[in-house]
């Protein structure tokens, strides 16, 4: 087994969902929490100034898509066939899509309150719709075993339902299996431990 | 083999990766063209309202990424370890990250025009810098053989150049790796016959 070790900001953000691998598969790594007031020395020394990167003794992988779908396949969460994949790499993307829709930098506070309600009302209610249409009556989004892209639904809903509370309102079969994520032994276990952070 | 059809534009834009891997592998594939005139009823019935999507003996397979991926490690192009692998997926992810910054559907010219400049001089040059190292002297991104990052590279470096035709200027290495992949016979021999398309 390498070394692992997770840098990233002492939020969930871009960080959890590989964080719910390691605490589903029980591989162990060093969490590496960037404070604030070290982040301009490590942003220099990092090729593409940005985290979360993972080092993997010693090789880094940035992206945090990139870096998830590493560990799922060393997991086998990342699909059983790869047709599988490809449905659960497509289900992160869309998913992802989305999520970078939110003016997540923007200063101006009118602003950024005035676009967050435009996604709500305009795209949101789109991401919904089709992934409750790809879910249908399954357990899970693809085949018939949890996938990382469930888990990465599980916490970008969080920060949906923490910006909008009535998000998952008229999609009770997405907040169902955003629960059951949350109810896997080792994922309860994991968030029970977390720190608690809006983001 | 299964039965391939890719739905998108007559445009390179985002599945000219994938029809380089179809082009290399030497894959058939069916190219559904879409006009503008019929788009507005194709979009209605795609679950996403997005192309490119991959039908893969009626399985429909979304976001363009996940489709080249797919079809790069059925065809061996994806990277030779899990390792390999992550990278190569973090390359891909960095550069749509950096495409993704151009302000591809704004109307207003003037404005269009300016977020441009501004993104070939604040933002391009890290990207060129980063993969520029990543590359460094070696013949791919990853490994010992060509993989679908250098055929996305070479890929967008098209559209980075048609927008500014001094991008690559800097960085003869990457203008290289662009002009390596274009060199290989079966993609050569795909660019020769391709429609001939701004974007
Ligand atoms: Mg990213
Ligand atoms: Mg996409």
């Amino acid at each position: 087994m390498p070394n692992y070790r997770l840098s990233y900001f002492k939020i969930r953000g871009r960080a959890e969902t590989a964080r719910y691998i390691f605490a589903y598969s029980g591989i162990k790594y060093e969490e590496n929490t960037i404070d604030i007031a070290d982040w301009p020395n490590l942003k220099n020394s990092l090729i593409f100034k940005q985290i979360p990167v993972l080092n993997v003794d010693n090789i880094i992988i940035n992206q945090s898509s990139a870096i998830a779908r590493y560990l799922a396949r060393e997991t086998g969460l990342a699909g059983k066939s790869n047709l599988e994949q490809a449905r659960v790499d497509a289900i992160v993307d869309t998913i992802n899509d989305f999520m970078n829709m939110f003016p997540w930098t923007e200063k101006n506070q009118v602003v950024k309150q005035k676009i967050m309600e435009d996604v709500f009302a305009n795209n949101i209610p789109l991401l919904l719709d089709g992934l409750s249409k790809l879910l249908g009556d399954q357990m899970w989004f693809v085949g018939d075993s949890v996938t990382w892209a469930d888990f990465h639904w599980a916490v970008c809903s969080i920060t949906l339902t923490n910006l909008n509370v009535d998000t998952l309102h008229n999609h009770p079969t997405l907040l169902a299996l955003k629960e059951r994520v949350e109810a896997l032994p080792k994922i309860a276990a994991w968030i029970e431990q977390r720190p608690k952070t809006p983001l």
